[in-house]
């Protein structure tokens, strides 16, 4: 459950068209290394460490929160990960490679550094994977209308862990640290579940998380498909309606 | 109106559960500006000149496409603008003061310097507002359901020119791009429609076009609605069903 300080960091209130209304809070978060900058996102504030963590190791930059010292001042949207990271996040971004300038080879062949391919994991009927995103509650979206949420449920399709915000990748990492932080990576047997639509950001982040099945409302992009092919993910889309969509490594689907 | 070769280029067919099926494609796109690479998108391919010089637009380093010239090498993803810009791009990005380490006042502090308060502009029913989203044609959307759009409208509710892309930022650049192109720049009397939700970066990217009017389908974020109050833009949420939701500079709606 999400305690009431979260749900009010993620609340802003306003007066609109003469009524109250709630929607949901932008800010920036500074992400530092060792008190170096490292990237500003844009994001929803409660669960800044679980972002922090989640998005380093999306990024390939860091493979357990253990060696994470975390502090976390609210009033300067700044927090600060202790390191060492492994490798230098100044290097080459994953999208381009020498060889082919920059194309979407490169960028699967970079993922795959970081992530290898996901063997094993649950079967589960088609049926059980369309529901899942009536599952998904969300707190949050409930009271603002305005944010993406990422879940991630166990084989029985029961939800472990949910958690919102205004931006998808951001609700993707912050899943992926908080299972980080509850040592439940790589995933194994856990599917990750997304209100909106799939790209490849989205398939990455969960391919270094070792999850085997992702399940979304909306449509799959090209890149997304060829890159769940690659690293064996198991990609449904517009789960919705009873029905689901299996694009990718349907042998871990039945019906 | 999309010509085919482009239709083309931003669809994918796969076979999914054993039948053809469409996806938007998505692919990497590097924008250089004078050859040195200065930022790496992932986008739907098709549209990239309005793509590179809409995003360095909104960015503030570029005021009209005069002296951009480009080319557009299909096979390598990469674009590349003719500068100088008007700063350089390395300084520090627009979300951080160093007064105020990391906050929202920083950032909409940033735009301002980029973008003047918007002036004037049109006043339009609300019912013609709630409308727009229903005109917003997305040719490709329709074929595979994985593209957020944006669509540029006059006064009247006339749809001047409609953008798709996997990401909502960039079809937001390439309408902008566009209208840049074919010399509308500042926006003036136009209306910026949106297929999905309202961030701070969409409203930061409409600021620094001009634009009086945003509408869109979803909800609007916290920063977004202060950054529109800042710099008086019209901000319209929940447009669907007939109605829409004001958010703020309700001078420009009637009814």
């Amino acid at each position: 459950m999400q305690d009431q300080a979260t749900t009010t960091r993620m609340v802003a209130s306003v007066v609109r068209d003469g009524e109250r209304d709630e929607l949901a809070v932008e800010e920036p978060l500074e992400i530092r290394v060792d008190g170096q900058a490292l990237s500003v996102t844009m994001r929803t504030p409660g669960h800044d460490e679980e972002l922090a963590i989640g998005f380093l190791i999306g990024e390939g930059l860091l493979r357990s929160p253990a060696n994470a010292g975390l502090t976390d001042d609210f009033a300067a949207n700044v927090i600060d990960v202790e390191g060492p990271l492994l490798r230098d996040p100044g290097e080459r971004r994953f999208y381009t490679s020498s060889s082919c300038g920059v194309c979407g080879k490169g960028a699967l062949e970079e993922v795959a550094v970081h992530a290898p391919p996901v063997e094993g994991g649950p079967t589960v009927a088609r049926s059980l994977l369309a529901a899942l995103p009536d599952r998904l509650r969300q707190p949050t979206f409930a009271r603002t209308g305005g944010l993406h949420a990422t879940g991630l449920f166990d084989s029985d399709g029961e939800l472990l862990l949910v958690r919102e915000d205004v931006g998808r990748h951001n609700a993707m990492d912050k899943v992926i640290g908080r299972a980080a932080l509850d040592g439940l990576l790589p995933l194994g047997q856990g599917i990750l579940c997304v209100s909106g639509r799939l790209s490849f950001e989205l398939v990455q982040k969960a391919a270094v998380a070792g999850a085997p099945i992702m399940v979304a409302v909306g449509a799959p992009s090209s890149l997304a498909v060829e890159l769940a092919t690659d690293r064996k993910i198991t990609l449904v889309g517009f789960a919705r309606g009873g029905n689901a969509n299996v694009y990718t490594v349907k042998e871990r689907v039945t019906g």
